[in-house]
């Protein structure tokens, strides 16, 4: 096994670290966050830290970097206090990765990278029409972290998803619905059908369903 | 398309609920967080909610609830300040899983589940062996969020992996690695090869690499 010592992380080029770095978690979710400016200007960025907080009240998690890319998202959800969570389709990832390129103010990601913006039942953030599932959110709280990241915390308002997607016992054909999952910074993946295990007892290894 | 407000997700069954609202967020990372107690005896417990804060210095986050399931993990850390996060091969998903049940204080879930504990380097915390990639941190910060969830902020202070898997630019080929991907609560997933992009730049769509 090769070992990687904090002190060899920090001597690594930039990029280099980066790219280990952001790859350590494991496989992570792949969503569009879609927000609309005060002017009406759309403006969609590709995130891959969003994170389940909890169910009763529904909450989700992301992080962001309020000073720096993607400032949009930021300024855009602080004002209107709402922003959408669209996953990525693994078939349009190239399009997805697209909205992390440095557009100008006026430019909406949208257009750019060929997604269909849809408003929908008076939210005041913009879905993404070619994801299969998405998620009408409303800021709750903000959690400043001491590398200047800061954990945005939403309630869920609204859930958009195809039919055929949720399960009887409400769990997401996530494969079914061709949810891409990220690797690092730029390796979209594409998931098989999973193995199921239920609800985990003692004294019972756990089988697939 | 199908329509879930927020009154909806409140009014359903809980573990409907759970099912549905830990789906959202689209696929999941999934980690073995290994800790021990002051007295020797070692935990290990299956978390979905790892991500990556920052690379330099490099730093991951996790949620936890420290009031109930899984306290041991939390109590565990706080007392050493070190824990590890170990990627889950999907080969060994049931086991992984198993370590969910809520087993007795005196048992550790590496033997019952059958895992294999190692302290490397002097580290406090446990790895597992059977992980191809493991990494080894030092809580840095807590963030306590309004519905009694805790963001735990760790320092990288070791990662070990396989040689293979470290690509010349630095990220990490977790398909090869047989990393699993988790749905929901109880889905684990196999995940194919990667589409790589590489840095996107206005005026040029993403071609894969």
């Amino acid at each position: 096994m090769r070992h990687i010592t904090a002190a060899d992380i920090q001597a690594f080029e930039k990029v280099y670290r980066l790219n280990l770095v952001n790859s350590l978690p494991g496989f992570k979710p792949a969503n569009l966050v879609g927000t609309a400016a005060p002017d009406g200007t759309t403006n969609l960025a590709v995130f891959s830290s969003v994170l389940h907080l909890g169910s009763d009240p529904a909450l989700l998690g992301m992080i962001t970097r309020p000073t720096t890319v993607p400032r949009h998202t930021y300024s855009n959800l602080k004002a209107s206090g709402c922003y959408t969570l669209n996953h990525v389709p693994e078939a349009l990832a190239a399009q997805a990765h697209y909205t992390s390129a440095n557009f100008p103010d006026e430019i909406s990601e949208f257009d750019a990278c060929g997604f269909t913006a849809e408003f929908r039942d008076n939210f005041p953030a913009p879905y993404v029409a070619e994801s299969t599932l998405s998620i009408g959110l409303r800021l709750l709280e903000e959690h400043a972290i001491s590398n200047g990241t800061v954990l945005l915390v939403g309630t869920v308002e609204h859930v958009y998803l195809r039919d055929d997607l949720l399960r009887p016992d409400g769990t997401l054909d996530l494969a079914a619905a061709g949810t891409a999952a990220i690797s690092g910074l730029d390796g979209y993946h594409a998931v098989l059908p999973p193995v199921r295990f239920g609800y985990a007892r003692v004294g019972q290894l756990p089988v697939a369903e």
